[in-house]
C-alpha cells in the first residue's frame, strides 16, 4: 500500500499520451487528476477530414468525462495549465494551483511558424476542432467569394489554394482539397467551373520527409493525378492576406493553410530543463524529468532519442509513452526501480485522397488502394466509441459513392463576417463591399 | 414568353420559405437569383437538438447549393442584404445593390428582447447553428465549473439553468436541460451531482401559448415529471451575468437561455410600407406588398390574417407561401392575375422529452409516446436528404437506447475563453481564476 502522501497524481493532456496514461492507472491506488482545456478528446489524425468537410467534428471527438466515467479513481478538471514550478511540485492553472506527489506532462505541441508568427493570421493551422471548423469554413467560402466576383484576377486568387508543408497534414489536406475543387464541387456553381481552381503543395525539403523515397515518389504521383501542384524544395519566404512569395516570385492566393512546422507546448519551457530548438523537454531513459523523477513527460512535447533517431510526433508512440510512464510511476509508488522506455514502431500510414494513400509496414511499402484500406480500417479500429465507428464508416461510404461531403457548412467567426462585413480581420474575407458602393454584382 | 425585361427574380432568405419558392420556379423561364448571408438551409426546428447535444450541425443544415445543384434557372448568391429600394427595385446588399424585376423577400426573424437589448449577452437566444453550438458550449461549460468550484453557493448558480419563454422552443429547451442533467451526465462527474441541478422554465402567460388548454396541461405535466420547474405568469424584470430577477424575486443561475420573443427581420421596415409591432410587413391578400405588386412577402417577415387569427410562424406555413409566392409571380409574368393566399393548417406538434410530446392534428389532441413518434416521424420526413434522414434516424435511435447525447463538445467562443481566461466576456466563463491565485482548487 502506498502511504497518504504519495499517491496525488495529476496528469495534463488528454491527447493519446495523457489519456493513455490515464487508463493504465485504473484501478490502481492512486488519485488520478486529469487536466485538459478541452472538454473532449481528439482523434487528431482526422483533424483533416474535418477541415476538409468529410466528417463532423464529433465523429472524432469524445468527452474525455465520458471515456473515464467507469474509472473511479480519475477527476477530469477542465483548465487551462500555464507553467510548472517542479521544485514546490505544483501545477498552475487559470483555476489556481494544483499539487502533485507524481506529475504525467503530455501537453502536446502546437503550430510553428519559424519565427514569423505574424503568418498566423494568414496562414492557419490545424490542432483543434475549433481551427477544423474554421479552415472548413474557409475554404467553402473561397469559392462562394470567386462565384460573386466579376474580376477574373480576383477571382483566380480565390480559387488558389496553397497548403504549406508536406509532411502527412500537409499531404492529406492538399489531396482533399483537389477532391472538393475537382470532383465534389463541380456542378454547384453556376458562374465559375471549380475545376479552374488551383492547389498547391509547397514543401521546403520534399514530400513526406520521414517516409522512403519509394513512397513519396508514390505519394508525390497519387497527388498529381488528383490535380494538385506539387512544388518540393520551395522556401516560403512571406505570407500575407493576398498570398504566398517564394524569393522573387508571387502566388496570389487567399486561402494559405499551414501545415509546416510544430512548436512543443510553452508548459515544457517553464520547467526550466533542457528543451531542443522545437521546445521538446529532452527525458531519461525512463521518460522522467532530469534531477525530477517524480515527473514524466510524454507525448509530441517530449525528446527522446532512440537508435539515433527522434521517436515520431505519432499517436502510437504517444500511446506507449502514456501507458509507460505509468508503468514506472505505480513502479516508483511501490518502491521499485522504473524501467527505461523502448518504443516498438508498428509502421507509418498517409492518406491523400480517395482510394489513394501510401503505408510502410514491416518492411513493406504499400500504395494506393491497399494502402488506402488499411488507412481506413486502422483509423477505425482506434477511434473510440462504437458510436463513432459506425458514424464514420457511414460517413466514408457515403462519401466514397455519392462523390459528396455531407459537413459544408460555413460557419462561426468566418460567417460572422460574411454578415458583419468586418473585412478586414480575415484575409478569406476581405473584400466585402459596402453596401452604397454603386458597383453591381454581376448577375450574368 | 416573358419578355426580356420580366425574368429577374430575386429570392432573398433560403428558409422554408424563400427555399420553397425558389424550387416552385424550377424550370420556369425566369432567371433565380437566391441571396442569402448563410451558405446552408436550416432545418430550424431541430434546432434546439444541436443546443443540446443530440444532433450534429450538419444532420440538421444542407448546403443551399447541394439542393440547388440540378435547378440550372437558380444562382446562388452568398450575401448579406442591408436593405431594399422598392421604388428603384434594388435589393441592397454588402455585395453592392442587385436588380430585380420581382422580388420574393424571405428573410425570417430573429430574437427579440422586448426593449432590453443589453439582456442578449446574458441569455442568447437560438436562432443560428451558431447559436445552437453556443448554446451546447455554455450548458457544458456550466457542468464543468460547478465541478470545480468549492463554493456551495456558487456551485448552486453553475448548477441552475433558466430558460425563458415556454413557446415551442422554450419546452423543447427545458426538457432537453432535464435530460442532460438528470439522466445523461449523472455518472460523469465526481465532485457534483448532476442532478442538483435545477432546470426553471419561465412564462408570462402559459406553457404553449397557441395549443390548446388540453395539450398546455399535458405538456406542463410531463415537463414537471422530467423534473423541470414550470413557472407561468411569470414575468422576467431583470437579467444579468449572476442570474434573472422577477420583481423583488432573484434567481441565481450562470446559464439563462432566451426564448421569449422573436422580431421580424429589420429589412421589412426598409421598405417603408406597414409593418406591425414585431416588425412584421402587413401584406396583400395575395402575399404581395402594398403598392408594390412585383414585391412578394412571405414567411416569419410576413403578417398574414386569415380568419381573424395570424397565420402562425411555423415552417408549413412558410413552404406554402413560398410555394404561393411562386405560383403568384409567375402569372405576374405570364399577365395574369393573382390568387390570394389561403393557408391550410395541417396540425401543430412540439416535443418534451424522451417519449414525451404533445400533438393537435386534425381537432385531435395527442401526448406522450404517440405524440412523439408523430414527431419524430414527422420531422425526419421533411429533413432535406436522405444521408441526413439516416444519420439523425441513427443518433436518435443512440440516444434513446443509450441515453447519452454524442455531440458534448465545447468548441468555439466558450472553448476559446475557457484558455484565454478572457472572463469579462461571457458570463458562463465569468470566475476564471488568476493563475497566481493562491487559492486552491478544492481536490477533495
Amino acid at each position: 500500500m502506498p502511504e497518504q502522501g504519495n499517491r496525488r497524481v495529476v496528469i495534463v493532456g488528454a491527447g493519446f499520451a495523457g489519456l493513455s496514461a490515464t487508463r493504465a492507472l485504473s484501478g490502481e491506488s492512486v488519485d488520478v487528476t486529469l487536466i485538459d482545456r478541452s472538454n473532449h478528446h481528439l482523434f487528431q489524425p482526422l483533424l483533416y477530414q474535418v477541415a476538409s468537410a468529410a466528417l463532423n467534428p464529433s465523429d472524432i471527438a469524445v468527452p474525455i468525462r465520458r471515456i473515464l466515467r467507469n474509472q473511479k479513481n480519475a477527476t477530469v478538471l477542465l483548465a487551462d495549465v500555464k507553467r510548472i514550478e517542479p521544485s514546490r511540485r505544483e501545477v498552475m492553472t487559470n483555476q489556481g494551483p494544483i499539487s502533485y506527489d507524481h506529475l504525467v506532462l503530455a501537453c502536446g505541441a502546437t503550430h510553428s511558424y519559424f519565427g514569423n508568427d505574424h503568418w498566423a493570421q494568414h496562414a492557419p493551422g490545424l490542432k483543434s476542432l475549433d481551427d477544423a471548423t474554421d479552415i472548413r469554413s474557409r475554404i467553402l467560402y473561397a469559392f462562394e467569394a470567386a462565384e460573386r466576383e466579376p474580376d477574373p484576377t480576383k477571382r483566380a486568387a480565390w480559387l488558389t489554394f496553397v497548403v504549406i508543408g508536406a509532411g502527412p497534414t500537409g499531404v492529406e489536406l492538399a489531396g482533399a482539397l483537389a477532391e472538393i475543387a475537382f470532383r465534389i464541387l463541380v456542378h454547384d456553381f453556376r458562374r465559375i467551373d471549380p475545376r479552374d481552381a488551383r492547389v498547391l503543395l509547397l514543401e521546403g525539403r520534399r514530400v513526406l520527409p520521414p517516409y522512403s523515397e519509394e513512397s513519396a515518389d508514390s505519394a508525390r504521383h497519387q497527388l498529381e493525378s488528383l490535380g494538385v501542384e506539387v512544388r518540393e524544395q520551395t522556401l516560403v519566404t512571406g505570407i500575407d492576406d493576398a498570398g504566398v512569395s517564394i524569393g522573387d516570385e508571387r502566388i496570389e492566393a487567399r486561402t494559405v493553410l499551414w501545415a509546416a512546422g510544430v512548436q512543443a507546448s510553452p508548459v515544457g519551457a517553464s520547467l526550466g530543463t533542457e528543451t531542443d530548438r522545437a521546445g521538446r523537454v529532452v527525458v531519461e531513459p525512463d521518460l522522467s524529468l532530469t534531477g525530477f523523477p517524480e515527473v514524466f513527460v510524454i507525448g509530441d512535447m517530449c525528446r527522446f532519442e532512440q537508435d539515433g533517431a527522434l521517436v515520431p510526433g505519432v499517436a502510437p508512440a504517444a500511446m506507449q509513452a502514456g501507458r509507460h510512464a505509468a508503468q514506472n510511476l505505480l513502479r516508483r509508488v511501490n518502491g521499485q526501480p522504473t524501467l527505461p522506455f523502448h518504443y516498438v514502431d508498428k509502421g507509418s500510414l498517409a492518406t491523400i485522397g480517395r482510394a489513394a494513400a501510401v503505408a510502410e509496414v514491416a518492411g513493406m511499402h504499400l500504395s494506393g488502394l491497399i494502402a488506402w484500406l488499411a488507412w481506413l480500417g486502422i483509423h477505425i479500429f482506434f477511434l473510440i466509441g462504437f458510436r463513432n465507428r459506425s458514424l464514420v464508416l457511414f460517413e466514408w461510404a457515403w462519401a466514397y459513392l455519392t462523390h459528396q461531403r455531407g459537413i459544408r457548412l460555413i460557419t462561426g467567426d468566418v460567417a460572422e463576417r460574411v454578415r458583419s462585413g468586418h473585412a478586414d480581420r480575415n484575409p478569406t474575407v476581405g473584400d466585402e463591399r459596402d453596401p452604397e458602393d454603386t458597383s453591381r454584382v454581376d448577375r450574368s
